[in-house]
């Protein structure tokens, strides 16, 4: 490991590691920083060398010179704060931005995440398919759509005054947090295109050079497989 | 509503709004906010007043004089970036100190919570009780307690070398994501004695006042029902 460089041990197609990676980007530290690709199904999330930095075995997992952090949100929150003069800025600091930036972060963070990609994506992933229960998952459908058409009435409103991130004319760190989890519904299944302002959300901030440079490799190819979110 | 108070908007028993109490007493500003109780068994978080200042419906809904924000971790960051000079400052700016503090935070929002929060007692709570999977029950529980003893581990380092906070010789806002988790477990049957060091930290940190003080009232009386947590 060099000293004086960040290295980050992520996955492809790990929402958590790609928000660092974005955060990375943004800040222009993606280029100098030593990525080193965590085969989550060889089990190497549980090497001596990751769990040496990592207890847990999980990624992401970051070093920046002699520090060591892990959770996702915190290397966010650490090199924002650490770093906040450094490339873009992400959480403003005038107060009433501030506190706009925070409110969306922790409802993507928290309230979308929990609502569609826990209640729906990893009830499916995590139980046979022969023990789906398929009352509970009509009764989660309706939770996500609410959750979706929640979002998609933010996006409204923004796009209806000309802005195009999630707190309107700057892309902050909510998007950051909020980004990963709109994509990682479409990898699986959401048919974005019924929630058209946040279809145009989703278009829109894939051109983003550090979203798409940062996007999933293994996303580059289409996911007929695993298809949870169809019915949204 | 004072134009110049804060109003916090909360439920007893509820740890996202004992988080948001216990900042506003380490900043020194709980006896100049106006707090108001809101019961949600009678629903009145659905009350017009809350959903014009939170549209989600919920609690805590925190307002700043003219700025609205509600998520307890979105409140809890804005208190402490606002007033970082007011009372007690709750994420240290030394780099290596943020990190751990950065990282414990995020560790109890996510790992101690969805472990065993999420997993055992809002699964209790939400499935009728004829319904409980005990097999799956039994795994939830070997989850959570390896969640426990991951925290019992942290706390003997920290004792050990003489500190009673979870990062050892300070009070910071790591204490307060983890410490009312904490006791929500206690309050939800975990016997505490068999992890000495969590027992330790719990009685503890129960006497610091802004703890003290702001400890659910209807905390005060035992819970003889809903001992979901009996079998850690």
């Amino acid at each position: 490991m060099s000293g004086e460089k960040m290295k980050l041990y992520w996955f492809s197609g790990s929402t958590p590691c790609w928000r660092v990676l974005i955060v990375l980007e943004e800040k222009g530290f993606h280029d100098n920083t030593e990525l080193k690709h965590i085969d989550l199904f060889k089990q190497e999330h549980k090497s001596a060398e990751v769990i040496k930095l990592n207890p847990r075995g999980q990624v992401p997992t970051f070093v920046d010179k002699d520090i060591n952090i892990n959770e996702s949100h915190a290397i966010c929150d650490y090199l924002e704060t650490c770093y906040g003069d450094c490339g873009k800025k992400l959480i403003p600091s005038e107060k009433r931005a501030m506190s706009r930036v925070l409110q969306r972060m922790h409802e993507a963070h928290n309230n979308f995440q929990n609502a569609i990609i826990e209640n729906i994506i990893y009830y499916c992933m995590l139980t046979e398919k022969e023990k789906w229960d398929h009352d509970l998952l009509e009764r989660k459908y309706v939770i996500a759509r609410n959750e979706l058409q929640r979002w998609e009435d933010y996006l409204k409103k923004v796009h209806e005054e000309g802005g195009i991130y999630i707190v309107g004319d700057d892309f902050t760190m909510a998007d950051i947090y909020l980004y990963p989890h709109v994509a990682f519904c479409v990898r699986f299944g959401l048919d974005i295109s019924t929630y058209p302002e946040l279809e145009k959300y989703y278009n829109t901030l894939a051109q983003r050079p550090s979203i798409n440079k940062t996007w999933p490799p293994t996303w580059r190819s289409t996911n007929d497989e695993y298809r949870y979110l169809t019915k949204l």
